[in-house]
């Protein structure tokens, strides 16, 4: 198997601590399947033979693919991941005159770049038998989606090998028919406890499509800062660390475009009301006191014209039909202890949990107003399951257990249980995170349907640029393939 | 100051670790100097105003440095950093219509790419005044190398301005006229320990070019494993970890380039007697015997053919006038305690030390006959100072006070005081590494020219891919502003 990458070597990091640091796992801590490929996630259904062949470092790419964009890109990307050992000067193209692959078809059957949650990311590959001396390996797909997943496969078949210094493909022939098993494959990252570079946080992205992860969940803002420009709030961003460590809306748009040429959707959050404190730097009057300063302000139409304001400017951003809100860890007891709160809290009749009901309910229709479906954590399910919209994605986090009474209610639910996913939880081995299984506890197919998948979740306390890939991998892709490769694959029986 | 950097965005990595961490770490040790600029390391004299310029994204490159290879590919590198927040979308042209600086004007005087020791790296870096309305930086050296340098300076000069959403230059108008202090600056990279791929190498290499460093010190094959390629005697690299975990000899040459386009150059080491186990994996007769396995058989004519071999391989991708024989820790136990090679040494009336100097003299006659001056670990001087060839260079590490010995008999020397720049000694502060003097105890003018710089070592027992920019950063900046700034300037009063 390959274990360093690219040429370009923003990826070499990131792919070296996916392969080798799992592969070393897997290889300690399991019997040998000689049987099984090093492809990781492992594919829906694949044969193969024994044949070696070679690939030639001028591999073009054929087939209607080259007329979109993305795959033109994505077939650069992996040629230079592939062919990492270039012949920059020459010596190698002596050694040997013809190879036995030459050509690689990419046909996809629609053209269509729009990328939104179920999109079709199946694809077939297919390597013939040197014997054939067809020179092409083919990828055939239904998307340009689905024919990233097959190129992400197709780059992991091929090894340099060091003594003919050539590029391989072993065990040929290939015959490849791949699918996800859940539509909603996601990382989790948190750029408000510690501020990640969009460099550093493209890197991170990079390194999910390695592992056809297909959704960044990116928890932009939180009580500790605020570092992303609102326009139509402009000095939300004063909640930033410090005037450098922000994004601006065009940084923004480059996250979401850079994930989109990986076929990986950008789910954003504003996690509303209990973790908002970094709001009222640019507007105190979000606080219910200076001293103290969340749950947001319930009592003020201001706490919802900015909600209002950021979603609008945030809509234009990102265009992924699932939006997160949060919801999670409200403690109302700075709404019961300020009294001017307090005096609308009694005023309209609210209990404060009920005010914490009418936050969430109030901030779900500003979502759905802009066509988006709200995502909420699960304490919102937990506390007042009826009064969700039904549209809503119930995301487990606090244990086991949720999603199956979530989807019995007829909710969406994303699975990220911290005991096994949270990957700030340092003690816990990768094959906990391998044998959690979204669907425990739900039998009925149409109870299963309704888990969108899971989630991963990279909470940013304990970890900034110097290490967060390093906690990141290689557990994210260990729930990489029990959400990829079908159950009966990533279950020991 | 920029806290981070590039589009392309394998250095933000580094850069980040290198700017940030470094800057965190001053700005909570020391006084606010609020005179000095954000530039590291600090320039030899420098003035500089109170004007803020804004600089086009357009930038553009004049002068005669466009006919430079080297030179076109430092300012598009360069140009990615600075512009990192780059205009991809558009949104940014409609905010600034025109901007103070537009065009980048580098003169060198001498477009000779030749790059060895002492080549010079000087540099002057003038932004004038916005009234002035030359729309011009200039940069003026004697050498491609030395506006190599010049260009690192102008792009720490640069910061993106979040507000106005502009590169701007602070505090113009700048006169900088910059030259280094010593003329070897390395990084040590130990990749028999843990194997680094090259992307990680080339990483490293790009961060060393910050801070102003010169030479990479390649320490590749040790006890541990023997990853490099030796087309004479192909069974070498049989020692490597793995069969992935090998450097080719085009992947040697890659690494030499990438240096050199940062005029940065690349000494190698191949460590003799005493750090050779691993030669014997691929010719076992190396070995004294197979349960006594270094230092490497003194006895044989074919340990000798074989260290040939390597160098005359060696020498044909290192052109660098300085190569490592190594020579420290050697236990001649091995040869005492084998009764073939104590007989040869009893035949021959050498005492095991007097062995241990046939040796070292006989590796560095070899180097020297391939043109290479012999660079040796201190315990070759300490041993024997009146027999090494006065070509030698005595690399310093078992404590303070070996320079001014080595120096006094007339040798050249390289600091690297193990209690102060050994970066796997994770327990030495920056302080430490910073203050630590490589011209401590040497009075006369005449022997402290014969200091030719220093060097940090991060030695790879403790530190892998994933940790080891971590490890070397920033305290390898401290170490290197000591080498590049003046004496007075490093030195608190």
């Amino acid at each position: 198997m390959k274990l360093w990458a690219p040429p370009t070597w923003h990826t070499a990091f990131a792919r070296a601590l996916f392969f080798t640091a799992f592969a070393l796992s897997l290889s300690q801590a399991l019997p040998a399947h000689s049987s099984l490929p090093f492809i990781w996630p492992l594919p829906a259904a694949f044969t193969f033979g024994n044949e070696t062949l070679s690939v030639d470092p001028a591999l073009s790419l054929a087939g209607n693919a080259a007329s979109s964009a993305i795959l033109r890109a994505a077939f650069d990307r992996y040629r230079g991941i592939v062919f990492k050992h270039s012949d920059r000067y020459g010596f190698l193209r002596t050694l040997r005159t013809s190879y036995d692959v030459a050509k690689l078809q990419i046909n996809v059957h629609s053209h269509s770049d729009e990328l939104q949650l179920g999109v079709d990311e199946s694809y077939s590959l297919f390597v013939s038998s040197a014997e054939l001396h067809s020179g092409v390996v083919t990828i055939e797909a239904n998307t340009v989606f689905g024919a990233l997943r097959g190129l992400e496969t197709f780059s992991q078949l091929c090894t340099f090998d060091y003594t003919s210094k050539t590029v391989q493909i072993n065990k040929a022939p290939w015959s490849i028919r791949d699918k996800p098993r859940f539509a909603y494959r996601g990382l989790m990252l948190d750029t408000s406890r510690h501020y990640l570079p969009i460099d550093a946080i493209k890197q991170i992205i990079e390194s999910m499509s390695y592992a056809k992860l297909n959704v960044l969940h990116w928890h932009i803002i939180d009580e500790q800062s605020f570092p992303l420009e609102v326009p139509s709030y402009p000095n939300l961003w004063k909640g930033s660390y410090s005037k450098w460590e922000r994004y601006t809306v065009e940084d923004a748009y480059e996250i979401v475009n850079f994930s989109k040429m990986r076929g990986i959707n950008v789910m954003a959050e504003v996690d509303v009301p209990g973790h908002g404190a970094s709001w009222g730097v640019g507007y105190p009057s979000l606080w219910p006191s200076p001293s103290c300063k969340e749950p947001l302000d319930v009592s003020k139409n201001f706490t919802f014209d900015v909600l209002s304001g950021i979603l609008s400017d945030m809509r234009k951003i990102f265009p992924f039909e699932l939006f997160h809100l949060g919801g999670d860890e409200v403690n109302t007891d700075c709404w019961s202890n300020t009294s001017q709160v307090n005096s609308w809290l009694s005023k309209n009749r609210l209990t404060p949990k009920e005010a914490y009901e009418y936050f969430v309910l109030k901030a779900q229709q500003i979502a759905l107003s802009k066509k988006w479906s709200p995502v909420n954590w699960e304490e919102t399910f937990n506390t007042f399951p009826a009064k969700l919209h039904p549209q809503t994605v119930v995301h487990n986090w606090l244990g086991p257990g949720v999603c199956p009474k979530a989807v019995a209610k007829g909710f969406r639910c994303i699975f990220s249980n911290q005991g096994v996913w949270y990957l700030d939880h340092l003690d816990v081995p990768w094959e906990e995170v391998y044998t959690a299984e979204p669907l425990e506890g739900i039998r009925k197919a149409s109870e299963q349907k309704l888990v969108l998948g899971g989630e991963v979740c990279m909470w940013g306390e304990t970890v900034d640029t110097s290490d967060v890939q390093q906690t990141i991998w290689p557990r994210a892709a260990a729930a990489a393939e029990r959400l990829w490769s079908s159950r009966d694959h990533t279950t020991r029986t």
